[in-house]
């Protein structure tokens, strides 16, 4: 196993370096070229209780066109309205897509700031050049998303837990049905205004543990955040939900390591009963693995905030095995997803071969301290309210 | 290994079933409430030797609406035209896509023959389910298809090696961000006029065979002809290219089985120099390797018209290292690909550990004997000049 994840990173320097040289040709992605088409039957902003995640729109979109010989055109931001594309496209056929997910919040100085943007570019760039689509440069396109929201801002929720979903997108638009390098591409960038992913507080959520289905593998492309690793998790997230459970926790290998939970990293918490010492657990980040961005700053803030007296904070493997065993010792204190939409996302039972393994929540409550201490670190960040280092990025300025 | 792939056997029957009462709900598929609306600028047929695989298209395409409370729609034959999707639609950020790859024929009778259409269309099905899309009745959608070429006939290309390529598409277009199972979907049919995959008689082709990216694994989708199959494989085909080979030899795990090439399947031929018997061998359809039409009816002429004194027909694993200990000791008597593009696609030499195993070709031509057997057992059949069962499916008659 060691090995081929050895040989798995040393492919994706080969990949990086290979294509490098096919995507610089042409015109480099300039936010100074931005063109405005404004939407001239502007919305009013929809009441916060009727926000539905991905649901609604703001009035407009950012779309750059790219293509191989020219490069990048010129950013348009124009209202919101369908795409047209030939029937052949290589985007319906052999999934030239991928997609990034960030949010931004407004500040108590009434601002707009984007939480860890640079990081979301540098994976959005690394997932199009795995699939062959073009790159560009992280700046110009943090500058384009900051216009983009500017020119939508009255349509940024006001709110402890509202944002601004941001889902930057690029597709092959290729017309042929052959199986080669896309020659044209679409980068486009929607917002949706957002409410809390849970209305009511946490709602801890039940998984079954899953080995029969496989999220990623060695060699694939799990680690980025490409369309081709969403489609084929639904059935087996269907096949879970009939039996009662609302996600997978996917399981990879002989091991049955745990890797992922539904479209989230995954954090366990565990007290070595006889140090005591706690552990804050997550799997190494070795190609199967997407590279989040919650997921890293969880790393970061329970390395900066947690006394290393009382935890460790590990990225190493870990299985369904030793999360068993420990429950049945007392040794597991909390688990909880984490992405962009819900932040964290508190587990309560893991269904594992005919069993439920229970995960402690505060009494009364649907989360564990530690679970519910990430959320409160993250959201003060994200919220303007805790400065650290460049994580909030001011785009737009509503005063 | 043998255990993961039970595994994956059986969850696929559990797929099945939960999703057949998932996607029975509203109207089926019926051929008989087809609408025509006909391009009213008929184009002229492009002469024989500017046609390139899926670069143009015929006059019609076909669409089948399906949404989930009413099911599928009336379906519509009409120009060729541009989709039409709003931004969030589920095909651009979350792969909801699959197709098929078939070809029509004209037969000395002047009549127009599919060949094997409903083995794609139970393929079609199973890809459906196994990503939460509509499942349909194979029947009416061949007749659709039938009435499609019947509308276009005149631009099915004439002469040996020459056929119309059709490609059945079903997408996700259900607007919004939530991933989740699509509740519209459409299915799409456009085809493509084509000439012979080697215009100038066969030509071999070398091949790296490749451990440092994974195509399909247990418990994936590797099976089964979705867009999430393809784009992923691009970046270590023009890695290959780069070292001087067309496509890749996929292998996988730690034996190094031989899976498949590029985008098609992929057999061997041994004899065993203490016996001297032949074996023509391919990989297991063990859920990684692709249900191929053509690989199917390689299997079947072969066991058909191979004396089995001779010859042994084999689905079995065989590894990179088994070819090339056997090439070494002059028992590799021929390799090739198989697949609807090119039929059979002869290789000649294969990348592995920095050499190159050669794979015997016949003096002076660029096949082997068997390979360029199983090409004219398979076009006789398509071009109508021999019978095989149904297997050729008349779909339109020119007189």
């Amino acid at each position: 196993m060691l090995k081929n994840i050895a040989r798995v990173q040393m492919s994706t320097r080969s990949f990086t370096s290979a294509v490098s040289k096919a995507f610089t040709e042409g015109a480099a992605l300039d936010a100074s070229k931005l063109e405005i088409n404004p939407n001239a039957a502007p919305s009013t902003p929809l009441p916060n209780d009727q926000l539905v995640f991905g649901q609604t729109f703001t009035d407009h979109m950012l779309t750059v066109e790219w293509n191989k010989g020219k490069g990048w055109s010129n950013p348009v931001i124009k209202p919101y309205g369908p795409l047209v594309l030939d029937p052949s496209a290589c985007v319906f056929h052999y999934a030239f897509e991928l997609f990034e997910g960030l949010k931004a919040y407004r500040t108590p100085d009434n601002k707009i700031a984007m939480f860890r943007p640079d990081m979301n570019m540098k994976r959005m760039n690394k997932s199009a050049a795995r699939i062959c689509l073009p790159t560009f440069d992280n700046e110009e396109l943090i500058k384009l998303i900051g216009k983009l929201i500017e020119q939508d801002k009255h349509l940024v929720p006001e709110g402890q837990g509202y944002s601004l979903y941001l889902r930057p997108t690029m597709i092959g638009t290729t017309a042929g049905l052959g199986v080669s390098t896309p020659d044209k591409a679409l980068l486009f960038v929607i917002c949706s205004p957002v409410g809390p992913y849970y209305k009511t507080g946490f709602k801890a959520v039940r998984l079954e543990a899953t080995d029969y289905a496989t999220r990623a593998w060695p060699g694939g492309v799990g680690d980025k955040k490409l369309g081709a690793n969403y489609a084929p998790c639904i059935l087996p997230q269907l096949d879970a939900a009939s039996r009662g459970y609302q996600q997978n926790l996917w399981l990879f290998g002989p091991e049955k390591n745990i890797t992922e939970v539904g479209t989230m990293n995954v954090f366990f918490a565990f007290r070595d009963s006889k140090t005591g010492k706690n552990e804050l657990v997550t799997a190494p980040l070795d190609g199967t693995i997407l590279e989040g961005v919650t997921r890293d700053s969880v790393l970061a803030l329970a390395r900066e905030n947690l006394d290393p007296k009382e935890w460790d904070i590990n990225e190493r493997y870990y299985t369904i095995n030793e999360v068993k065993e420990r429950a049945a010792k007392g040794e597991l204190l909390e688990a909880f997803g984490s992405g962009t939409a819900a932040v964290v996302s508190p587990i309560k039972e893991i269904g594992w071969e005919g069993q439920d393994i229970n995960v402690p929540l505060l009494p009364g409550e649907q989360s564990g301290p530690l679970t519910k201490q990430v959320a409160q670190w993250i959201a003060d960040i994200q919220y303007g309210r805790t400065k650290h280092g460049n994580w909030s990025q001011i785009v737009a300025d509503l005063n």
